[in-house]
């Protein structure tokens, strides 16, 4: 079983913490192959990280694909995610979990901030 | 003479800031209807938000519109980044600036989302 994770960095605002769950649900339509999808907060937001792989593990996952929502390759991209991910595999080492390059790092990007832009 | 400014977080990692220059550069040459394009960073880099307006200002732009390069509306967008324009919108009474959304409200996020996860 096959499970996306979507981790954003997570706000004390409730509504920008909405903004990833609306796209978790979107997200949860348009991708077929996966069977799972949910997302998790870096931190200030819940579920965080091991509470969001621990739900998709307890729900059967095996494969886990984990999608860092974030624009820059910063600290937080480079190195708290891998950390937090990294003590999960010890404790799970029968799971299979596989980092994706962080969102900004889409050459898309640049036509959606032109798109963006134009739409004001 | 019209200027856009992306800010962005910012960061302690150089690489991480070299991602918004070069979306900065891909954007100058894309966006025709703009006579400068600039960045800024709200912390941890250098230009920072009022040294970033006020170069823009000094090469004789008039009407600035700043594009936050943030992933959800928290409080560095909601708070944050309107607080550091109201103080450089008083000193600055003849000149307009106008913060559009940011970047992660836009509908296409969810599309270039599912664009990333398949190009894995």
């Amino acid at each position: 079983m096959k499970a996306l994770l979507i981790i954003a960095h997570g706000s004390r605002k409730a509504e920008s913490n909405q903004e990833t769950e609306s796209l978790t649900s979107k997200l949860k339509n348009k991708l077929n192959d996966f069977d799972l999808v949910a997302h998790a907060f870096l931190e200030l937001a819940k579920p965080d990280i091991a509470t969001g792989i621990n739900s998709l593990i307890e729900n059967g996952a095996k494969h886990i694909v984990v999608l860092p929502y974030f624009l820059a390759n910063g600290n937080h991209v480079a190195r708290d995610i891998p950390d937090e991910i990294a003590i999960i595999e010890q404790q799970a080492s029968d799971i299979q979990i596989e980092m994706l390059p962080h969102i900004g790092s889409s050459d898309s990007i640049v036509d959606l901030a032109v798109q963006h832009i134009a739409a004001r």
